[in-house]
């Protein structure tokens, strides 16, 4: 996800035929779990969309211009990818802001925090000042489970550091394991509701 | 704003070139304001976010990238602007869900709707169907006059098309005057918790 992934679907279609061929087979080869994980969270803000349940967008990946030809219209002819100095996703789910950034990890036993730039910790702290709903979707890969880790538990780890990384042991006392499917892929939107929404149930 | 107002200021300093020409002088050349709305909307969110009044976050203008050379990391050679499908601004106030767009124009009379592309109608509609905040901040460049207008009334507006541009009469009918000033720029705020946070005044 570190990796402009919201401009791989156009230089290669590898996360569409990927997503093809899982919905033939009905299968998820872990090999192709990380490289599908960003493809996955979009059909599901895709459906979530669809079934009028909330509106996630995911950013574009910031790039750089250096130059550009004017020739016949604008063209870039020169251009940097940067990192992402917020997170990828964020939305609007009955009217609150939400605002998550999604992580795949091929380790089976932790996550490590080296993944999370630091502005992206500070990122979510303001969402946070500001009454936001903030989380995490961790992906273990080779696991085939996703996890919802809300932001605040994720910053407490992250500054007081016992370790660098977070135990998967931890991960699961924190976090929500999310339902996996067809469609919905990753369905967290009731993990949302059930972690921030308590007074409604 | 429609043209790759976030990748100006790499192009070239303009912007900042004329953010600190109006800082000696304290004048805003209304020639300049049209290219410097953007610049003053991105400072006025600085501020904002500096005095933890509100988390407002410009969208970077997404990039179709064509081609990438690997030779020295990933160098992008090849890339097109494409059109924001959303709106340029979104954030979060006191937990709430914010998205707007920010418009210029050099009419002294009207604003003309061809500068509101139909998905970003699309995509405030649905910020609305899910409880967000949605409002247009339309800079009358050359009158030194700025409005907030809800999408509601745009929107409205946009479907019955009784005229091709919102008659300036009209926008002040539905519209909030911002005030402007040196810091913040465009104190737009002030008038988003009057207009939707009612039940607090």
């Amino acid at each position: 996800m570190n990796y402009p992934g919201g401009i791989k679907p156009k230089l290669a279609e590898d996360g569409n035929v990927n997503a093809k061929k899982k919905a033939k087979t009905g299968k998820i080869k872990p090999g192709n779990r990380g490289m599908d994980f960003e493809a996955g969270i979009n059909e599901t803000n895709a459906y979530y969309l669809e079934k009028g349940l909330c509106l996630i967008i995911k950013r574009p990946t910031p790039i750089n211009v250096v130059s550009v030809d004017y020739t016949h219209g604008p063209k870039i002819t020169s251009a940097y990818f940067e990192t992402q100095s917020t997170t990828d996703y964020n939305g609007v789910y009955k009217g609150h802001y939400i605002d998550f950034e999604a992580k795949s990890t091929h380790s089976k036993t932790s996550f490590p925090l080296s993944n999370i730039p630091p502005q992206q910790i500070e990122h979510l702290e303001r969402v946070l000042l500001h009454g936001g709903i903030a989380f995490f979707l961790i992906d273990f890969a080779l696991l085939n489970e996703v996890y919802l880790l809300p932001a605040e538990d994720i910053i407490a780890f992250y500054k007081e550091k016992p370790r660098s990384s977070l135990p998967l042991s931890w991960v699961k006392e924190k976090g929500k394991l999310v339902k996996l499917g067809y469609r919905p892929r990753y369905d967290y939107l009731p993990l949302v509701e059930s972690l921030f929404f308590p007074s409604l149930h």
